[in-house]
């Protein structure tokens, strides 16, 4: 009998990474192709998917393709669309899954980055067997996927958990937003949420910091997690003050979904005790007190290099099994 | 053929309501009793069963039940039970299904208020047809009931959309709220938080306003309204202040959950402009755009004083329809 196998694509502005998985997650086989070679999507897709044949027949006819499951951003679910996103090369909106469905038999679903590491959670991860959790993506931005009664939540036009652009507080705050508004969540909780807070106790601060030589652009969050590690006092407030402000609007999050868990992914998620200990209180802290101690608060399972990927071929499966 | 009706039971703490209603919402009869004269809730129940009964009995056998819904606060849908309701004669948790299904061969569903009026809007009133929208009632407290992808949205523990006490900013806020904390949405956005804000602006102004006669148990929610539609200026601005700290937290409800609609219900809703326009501005403004002009904010449909047996009827159509 021929093993039953998940393509998963990660569509990124600068390479597009495949993989074909079994249902366990293990990867049989893996490639990518760079996507700003490409002008048009078509020609895009002609060359991805024959990549894929290639690497389905080094697997000499011993797996059968169940679907084709896609992480992209702005992907949209219901539409099967790719909607205006600023960081490919194809502007408005690219059809998809109509585009891939000539070259596959089997279901095509695409979706965003985030809602793509919640479905990997839940076949693969942490969140097996769970009904109701939440993953928040902690990279450059904030995303956040959500699974309610077992099902990824959607909403009326495919737009539902923009946790990142939920807000901090009334009226304008200090922090733009890349989405054009000011005080979003994501400009305070993020890789490049916590720069800014860096920054910002940096100048407020006369401790001293080995950071004080980098500049901001320069600077990463692995390198203020490393001063952290260390005992940098400033990298070390910036972290409470990220969780601090996650863990308030997490407290919301809570309110609003009862979740039993709350995975962190990617990013900011990997500087462990430094994030998890200051979000973890401050979400207690603003819990109401029959949600307290009831809502698990962890680091993602799907925590390798390979898990964008891994999360788009977890689609295909949820599809088959769930339906969505 | 019998006509199919479901029963509605409203539990309060001081009177408790039902009604039977055909799948359109007509009422066909309906009754109360004391909730307050029963020490032990068996009795109650045994005395509710048989005045709804008697009910029946008047209709001549020309209707058949299909089931009984029941809206209680602390309601929980997945435990059926009502869960250390402060406002009830009865402590602890009582396991209202599990009892009153001794009476009836038909389902039996708890749940709580917002959520019964989420239904029922999905069933009898404005929502019908929507897959993704959200109820908000606006009494003492803040409710809500929210439907995602058709079904009403649950939580792990049965305590989802608790967005009365999602909060206004980080850190603690001067407004103490009844669950303990500070700072709560509802602590502003309630009749008795519009009460609050009434005293705080009358307290900063200078301005005339006959409510200066006026202690604040005596203020009412209908009071504050009467002297806005006089051109109270105080009042204008306590509406103003209200909805604009609904409109900012209801951006956050359209970025988690992408609705398609938002109903306002009871209480507040009531004052329609007043509470709508300075609402609908704050909403609008604090959106990412790509939500903008997408979500409709309305009034619910279920307006008339029977809104609460109403609602709870509707229960039983939708586990009958929906499943939940």
């Amino acid at each position: 009998m021929k093993k039953k196998v998940a393509i998963g694509i990660d569509v990124g502005g600068t390479n597009t990474a495949f993989g074909i998985f079994d249902r366990e997650g293990n990867s049989l086989s893996e490639g990518s192709i760079q996507t700003k070679e490409f002008d048009e999507v078509e020609v895009f897709l002609a060359a991805l998917v024959e990549k894929i044949s290639l690497a389905l027949q080094r697997l000499n006819g011993t797996v059968e393709v169940e679907g084709v499951g896609v992480g992209a951003p702005m992907g949209n679910i219901i539409n099967g669309t790719i909607e205006n996103a600023v960081n490919l090369p194809w502007s408005g909106v690219i059809p998809l899954v109509e585009l891939l469905s000539k070259y596959y038999d089997s279901p095509v679903i695409v979706t965003n980055d985030a809602n793509a590491a919640a479905v990997g959670e839940m076949i693969y991860g942490g969140a097996k067997g769970m009904k109701n959790f939440i993953v928040i993506t902690l990279g450059t931005g904030l995303g956040s996927g959500i699974v309610a009664d077992g099902k990824l939540l959607i909403g009326a036009a495919g737009m539902a958990g923009e946790i990142g652009h939920t807000m901090i507080r009334p009226g304008a705050s200090n922090r733009e937003c890349a989405c054009g508004r000011r005080g979003c969540l994501e400009t305070y909780v993020s890789v490049t949420g916590i720069k800014r807070t860096f920054f910002k106790i940096l100048a407020d601060s006369i401790a001293d910091s080995e950071l004080r030589d980098v500049t901001f652009n320069e600077l990463t969050g692995k390198m203020i997690y490393q001063a952290a590690k260390k005992g940098d006092v400033i990298a070390k407030q910036a972290f409470d003050h990220t969780g601090e402000m996650l863990g308030f609007k997490l407290a919301d999050v809570v309110a609003s979904f009862n979740p039993e868990a709350i995975f962190l992914f990617g990013g900011l998620s990997l500087a462990k005790e430094f994030i998890f200990e200051p979000t973890k209180k401050a979400l207690e802290d603003n819990l109401m007190e029959h949600y307290k101690g009831k809502v698990s608060l962890l680091p993602s399972k799907i925590n390798s290099q390979k898990a964008a990927i891994v999360g788009a071929s977890a689609l295909v499966w949820n599809h088959k099994e769930n339906g969505s």
